[in-house]
């Protein structure tokens, strides 16, 4: 019995073949280029398998409203040439299977809470920090959306008194993502997230648009865990300055599990999305 | 069958009787005095009811991990006297019958999603606007939290380029409450809220205030309804002027439901909260 998981991000359609544990026993990983030539490379890929199901998790905004007449199509996304594609479309004219369909980051909280915490927490909060900064939150097994998903990257928050560089987002004048998203960073400094030291003090500014943002999650939904994963989050030196600027903008005002164990990497690694697709994929049969 | 209900917050006790219908037969308001004084005159209220529960929503921030020593106990209030009370231990050692405890603003929340609502909507942000700000969320007949409440009065936002008063939170630099609550707009402003002009220009910094935090509830749970209630919010004028302003901060970046219709007044009025209480304390039996 196999599982077939597509993470479908703006850069790259991670697929895997997952079995009946739900361990990866194939991956390969896809160039995002047309719809349709990258959607005949993941067809093609899958063809020797007969999977059972397919778990999606793809970058957004994706349109996940069952009743919406664009259910499954990708909306306003900035990525060219998938700007309302029908997404969920494509795969059900191609397979008869049962097929899911959530955002990357909602798949990757998944992941991390089933297989990666194996029911040993009661909440957790994923955010990817990359080109883009998305987020997912799972709530008792439940991942929690209503009129549509989750968009935590583009929270409103306050700009630091000294960052003079512009905030680089089309929509909003003051959010995470146009301050602290990899493409944001290379945009208003001019360089790339990873040319810049370990010691620079971009990474301070990093550290303290995240800490606010997370500030603002654990307030609002009180998760037992934020774990942060995505490129930018490869420069491990941000988790100590994250935690430290958390306590300073909290102010011990709630109780946290200690921070060590509360502000962490994904216990998955790069593989969270993905094992959340081929989850959700697995609990379609 | 009558059940009891209890909205106990900073300023007053708020004691309900509800039949089995859960409709107030009764209601009484105690002021909040000291710990004795006031729940001596609750349990007196009581006294000519044969209750079969009781629902209390309180006023925080109070311990609601159940494996916790100090469960049940209001821990950092600023309501001085009320300072690690041991509020649901003082219910218990007087009664024998099953107790619900909660936050007010999770009761009020409950009480609309329940009764106001009754089922047509998937979930529910409600917000009061008060002395404090807090909110609740409901998801699925779920109150959604984890290690501890929510303090969402408490997020982090951008102070207004404009705004040179001060941010009066004991806690944060920029909170939501320290700008806009009842309490800080006396403190900031020297004068009562209610003795504003309709039209005076502090209410625009409050709608945008509350609509730079409403962006960020909506991004972050994607509620069916945000829901604003308590004594800053009887200033009618402040709806269009939020929902304006969370217009032009959003930049229709998401879909919500039409704004006349997402960002409303409690439809149980000042008592979403007590029959919430009241609502929590008939599932009890």
């Amino acid at each position: 019995m196999y599982y077939g998981g597509i993470e479908a991000g703006g850069t790259k359609f991670v697929c895997a073949v997952g079995n009946e544990q739900v361990n990866i026993i194939e991956k390969v990983s896809i160039p995002t280029t047309t719809p349709t030539e990258t959607l005949n490379q993941v067809f093609h890929f899958f063809e020797k398998y007969a999977l059972k199901s397919i778990g999606i998790g793809s970058f957004g905004p994706i349109d996940l409203n069952e009743k919406s007449p664009t259910f499954g199509y990708l909306t306003t996304t900035p990525r060219k040439g998938w700007e309302n594609f029908n997404l969920l479309g494509a795969f059900k004219e191609r397979y008869t299977m049962p097929i899911s369909l959530t955002t990357d980051v909602n798949a990757a909280a998944y992941g991390e809470y089933i297989r990666g915490y194996k029911g040993s927490i009661d909440s957790c909060l994923y955010l990817t920090v990359g080109t883009g900064i998305g987020g997912g939150f799972i709530k008792h097994g439940d991942i929690v959306q209503g009129y549509g998903h989750p968009e935590m990257g583009h929270i409103l928050i306050q700009k630091h008194p000294k960052d003079h560089y512009p905030v680089c987002c089309a929509f909003h004048p003051n959010c995470l993502e146009g301050m602290a998203s990899g493409s944001s960073m290379e945009e208003r400094y001019n360089k790339k997230a990873y040319e810049f030291d370990r010691d620079s003090e971009v990474w301070e500014l990093e550290a303290h648009y995240l800490a606010q943002a997370i500030v603002n999650y654990t307030l609002i939904v009180r998760p037992d865990k934020i774990i942060l994963g995505g490129g930018v989050m490869k420069q491990e030196q941000l988790f100590p300055l994250i935690r430290e600027e958390f306590k300073v903008l909290m102010g011990d005002f709630v109780e946290t599990p200690f921070l060590e164990e509360y502000i962490v990497g994904p216990k998955l690694g790069d593989n969270a999305g993905i094992v959340g697709c081929l989850t959700l994929a697995s609990e379609l049969v």
